[in-house]
């Protein structure tokens, strides 16, 4: 049957093509949260200055308001003298207006009087008499001072669209008077778990051959790093029938969908066949040249990108950390998203690897050294272990020990 | 006044002074929190296997159970033959127990049959009759399978204390039919802000001179980053009396005291006696040698961690980030805190700095060059518009255009 193996050829991605290549379109509704509620969220547009920040020409030292040129020759030789006529308060419309050759005294902080042009710091001056400043050094215009758009002029730009929202994001909205933000909803990711083996992670005891459901468990947490909503549609034993049936209900629910699949190669199959049936377009791809990604399933069924997990929970949790957060982050309308923490490292022995596939490889990292771990792709023990990943490129037939790598840190 | 000079002198830290000086003895207290809730709370104890795991010797192909020195000598051109005796089902207790010369076939996952030492891949088979393998290689003990204790021996640690639990970690404490986890208590962080300017974040217009208090609500953020749970103890005149009342009444509700003090140099000097005033042992230091860092104040009053940070919005967040936030983990139990994302680049100009003082610069990074932000540390523009920061150490008089410098990315 050359035609299916044709199609099969076609369906197996490399890492790279996977995250360029699968963009679904799908955006999360937008909504309004009170500021508070805003920090990591993702603004639905940029958000802008409704006026002038900080709105007002503003002292950024201790001292003197003045006219500039009023300051011009002094010296400590030669002072120049000012009267002062008053003094600004801190939080309070100025009372006074400045006229040629008189001073304001004025703190931090505190808004300029009208004719102000600059602000002499209180340690250029001395004071003789109680109503007379001596200059002892000229200031320029602007010095010592805050213009009242220097912050933000009307309609600037204050945090853009596209990335999650910082501390200080939310400070400089605040400072504007914005109380409310549109964001982008989070995205509801359901997530399925199959496996005859499969019990629930709250099983006190276990016979023989039961595993817990530790999967779901960690993506949900993995999906909430990501700013999505996890929830768990259950687990559904290794039948195609029945995976189609609870696929179908999550499906209208769910902005992701993420299959967390039996680990053997006919509960694979019949996995993609359950998923195939959900809708156009269908099956992206059925298949990733990464280990430990291999059988990674990538869809968009009626509007939903559907995300196919391999059925061991370290490469489940790999591969949905690679491939699936930056979906749900894009869902969200993060087209921006943060870094991630990564180190530099020597590796401390060889790495041998296939050319035409990268592989994601766990490491420990100590003083600079990285330590690969290696084992089964079952054991969760490999990434708990681990300090991070680093990738071994598809270009690549291995490192060798010594090489310097770019180890992504877990936080 | 010899003695007052000298406790000044003494009292002006350097930044690494205070990061690795002051560490406050206080801890929350524990609390149990289910195992869904736990994603970036700090273990009180290092949580360990209540039992092996997997708990059962598992396959990791697909294949035959097998006793591996039965296949030893087997090979393409002479096979050896096993009789098939039944089939290990996934997900329950194995029915056959495996004799010489026997196999059982099996799944990916499923549990091995008493008698098994190794799985022989399916691919290293033929099956001419029903019930019989051909077996076209040999395979060595523990081939194609994890040992029932290969992923956590009873009594391993499966995650440590000390540092935020990570997704896979909870996967983990699932696996192990782990519920619920001891953690230290969120600490409680009262901000309290100063300033006779400030008026809350939502008034809808200003007067000249007013200004938003947009410092509490981005505090509030990075406490909540620190693992922190904020509250603010609202706006504070300059005033010495009233902030020691109000510092008064919110210590005991406090595990770390925040104070974002007025911008004057007058202003700085009543919050100091405020705290003073508070409890002992009293201020730790008033003054850190970094920009825009130099009015910071530490203190340990009654037990309570307290920071004073400075009246500039941009340098309190600034020295929040990089003192108070440890200080939020350290309480929490934290003392392994999470890697921050960081980025190499090119300096793309000269950048003076004082020695003896370390600079914390505002930096945007594109295509691996960094340009330093420059402008009154009164606006905060200078941090919206900044990627990230980079440090100029004391020992340093500024760093020559073209220096590779490390960026700490915001995210």
């Amino acid at each position: 049957m050359p035609a299916r193996r044709q199609r099969e050829f076609f369906a197996v991605r490399t890492l790279g093509e996977a995250l360029t290549g699968f963009r679904p379109s799908r955006r999360t509704e937008t909504e309004r949260v009170p500021l508070e509620e805003a920090f990591g969220r993702v603004a639905a547009q940029p958000l802008t200055a409704p006026e002038a920040l900080p709105g007002f020409a503003r002292a950024t030292v201790d001292g003197y308001a003045v006219r500039a040129a009023d300051t011009y020759g002094a010296s400590e030789g030669l002072p120049g003298y000012l009267e002062l006529i008053g003094e600004a308060r801190m939080g309070r419309p100025p009372e006074v207006e400045l006229g040629p050759g008189t001073a304001v005294s004025i703190a931090t902080g505190a808004p300029l009087p009208p004719g102000a042009d600059a602000v002499l710091m209180v340690e250029h001056t001395q004071s003789a008499l109680p109503e007379l400043v001596e200059v002892l050094r000229p200031v320029a215009p602007g010095d010592g001072m805050v213009r009242a758009d220097e912050d933000a002029a009307p309609g600037a730009e204050l945090a853009p669209a596209g990335r999650p929202l910082r501390a200080h994001d939310l400070g400089m909205l605040a400072a504007a008077g914005i109380t409310e933000v549109l964001v982008r909803e989070r995205p509801r990711v359901t997530v399925v778990s199959t496996g005859d083996e499969l019990v629930p992670a709250d099983t006190p005891e276990l016979e023989i051959g039961q595993v817990r459901d530790s999967t779901a468990l960690a993506l949900a947490a993995l999906v909430r790093e990501a700013g999505g909503e996890p929830s768990h549609a259950g687990i559904v034993p290794d039948d195609r029938e029945a995976l189609a049936a609870t696929l179908r209900s999550a499906l209208p629910e769910s902005d992701v969908l993420v299959v967390s699949a039996g680990s053997s190669v006919g509960a694979r199959d019949e996995t993609a066949l359950a998923i195939a049936s959900l809708g156009e377009p269908g099956i992206w791809c059925h298949g990733l040249a990464f280990r430990p990604g291999k059988p990674t399933l990538l869809a968009e069924c009626d509007g939903v990108p559907v995300v196919g997990l391999p059925g061991n929970p370290r490469s489940a949790l790999v591969v949905f950390r690679v491939v699936g957060m930056p979906i749900v982050r894009l869902v969200a309308g993060c087209t921006d998203p943060p870094p991630d923490a990564a180190t530099s490292a020597r590796l401390d022995r060889d790495l041998p690897s296939a050319a035409g596939r990268a592989d994601v490889v766990q490491a420990r990292v100590r003083h600079g050294v990285a330590t690969p771990l290696f084992g089964s792709s079952s054991l969760l023990s490999i990434l708990t272990e681990a300090d991070g990943y680093l990738v071994v490129p598809e270009a690549a037939t291995g490192l060798a020990a010594g090489s310097e790598v770019e180890v992504t840190l877990y936080r």
